[in-house]
């Protein structure tokens, strides 16, 4: 086994499920133990099988965790920490799945500035998702050759570092170090404004007009499917790095659409080309 | 074979290059002919083996074909028809294959009534694409189960848009009608506007951003590697819907900027919820 003791997953949805489900088939771990916050959701993870057993219980669930996995909204994932880092055992490591970093990070760190016998906590964006939503929709392969992004600070210990990093590897995931800074606002950029833009385009299209959507729409709008509640979080969470990309974006439509009522076709094929540069830069 | 005489393909890029290999694959015509702007292009659909012939003559091209399919850019579809249309024998049918309708057919139905000996014209739109161009993309299974929105109008022949109709069934697309004002406004909102809203998003997207980018971006951004050309002549030929379209995303991006920015939730909740709906009931 990879790991001495337990995985416990805090959050069976999606993402936890699929932590479950290729820690299970990998064997990386005595047992895995999802930490749900109903009964009923307890139930959907067993029965998916993504994790050995399921519990309502957060301080039971983690006794025996050598790595705990915070795969909660954003918005819950500190007080997820604050609930179970208590009950967690000497040299357990505690990290996350969440898609902001900064805010979250800041405040799991103050906590244990306080209170220094809570276990070590390193933030990690896996950058793996899917529009469904569910431990339904899990796979063990979600993370296969995905990237996740590790956040360290100068207050993270370089043990926990390492062993959540091998962690990641073990799923089968690629790593990337970023400052929770430097996080939130390359993501703003390549995530979640791209979410936000997808899901006001997807909302202003005319009823009427949604028998005649083909690919490119179904492709353009497919990531507006995502849960709003969550989305929601993550935005706020991240507000001021999205505000900025997204003045850069209103700015950018005014003035294609300026040019679109001046027929100034020099001026959109500019605009396309430099959509198109940036596009090709990353492959289909 | 299920028409008398020859295909004439005017412009073999991906979609006419796709059109001719499905008309071959099924045998639909004792011959196809792609009529091409350079020998150069004429080469290449003849090497990829969309077409039994090409040619740059558009007059001989064009000269022992029952169907004529006019597959160039928006901007230029009038002109290839005025330019072939003297040479088409008699009882030939044009369509097109053009992303914009009402412009065209206008001109198109212009010419028509000073000069009565011209063949008819039935518009077409075939919701069918890639981001990909040139005959080397196409494949004769583009077209299959896909719409194609046929455009006539009270000027248009009943017996032409019943041959353009049995045409793009028999390549195995499924038929939609609606006027070519219509199209253009349904369009404007399922298409022109998602593609140049991809386009924005990944122009603006930060290129330090770029190797952050996951399934969501590319997915959201993917239409936006499409020529840049091309689609700057289908936006000015549909400018005043996609401006109305257009406007309607910028006031729904400036009101959730505004939301974020006054960490409103519930309004921010309200926008994505709307997103997912209209998503929602389209399917992936």
């Amino acid at each position: 086994m990879a790991f001495q003791g337990e995985l416990a997953i805090v959050g069976v949805g999606l993402l936890g499920g699929s932590i479950g489900a290729a820690a299970r088939q990998r064997g990386l771990f005595s047992r895995v133990v999802g930490v749900c916050r109903s009964a009923r959701a307890a139930d959907r993870a067993r029965q998916q099988g993504v994790v050995d057993e399921a519990t309502i219980d957060a301080a039971r669930g983690v006794s025996e965790a050598s790595i705990v996995v915070i795969c909660t909204p954003v918005s819950s994932i500190a007080g997820a920490y604050a609930t179970i880092a208590p009950a967690c055992p000497r040299g357990c490591v505690v990290t996350d799945a969440g898609s902001t970093k900064q805010e979250l990070v800041t405040e799991i760190e103050t906590l244990r500035t306080s209170r220094t016998t809570l276990p070590p906590f390193v933030g990690s964006h896996p950058l793996a998702g899917d529009h469904r939503c569910g431990p339904e929709a899990a796979r063990p392969d979600l993370l296969l050759d995905k990237t996740v992004i590790v956040t360290p600070t100068p207050a993270t210990d370089p043990e926990a570092l390492a062993r959540v990093e091998q962690f990641w590897r073990s799923l089968g995931a690629k790593l990337s170090t970023l400052s929770p800074t430097e996080h939130d606002r390359l993501l703003a950029a390549s995530s979640h404004l791209p979410h936000l833009a997808a899901s006001l385009l997807a909302g202003t299209t005319a009823e009427e007009a949604l028998p005649w959507t083909g690919a490119g729409w179904r492709d353009t709008t497919r990531v507006a499917a995502g849960d709003p509640a969550l989305w929601a979080d993550i935005l706020i969470s991240n507000r001021q790095n999205i505000l900025e990309a997204g003045r850069l974006l209103e700015d950018s439509l005014r003035g294609a659409l300026a040019a679109l009522e001046a027929g100034d076709r020099d001026r959109l094929v500019e605009v396309l080309e430099q959509g198109s540069a940036r596009r090709n830069a990353v492959g289909s």
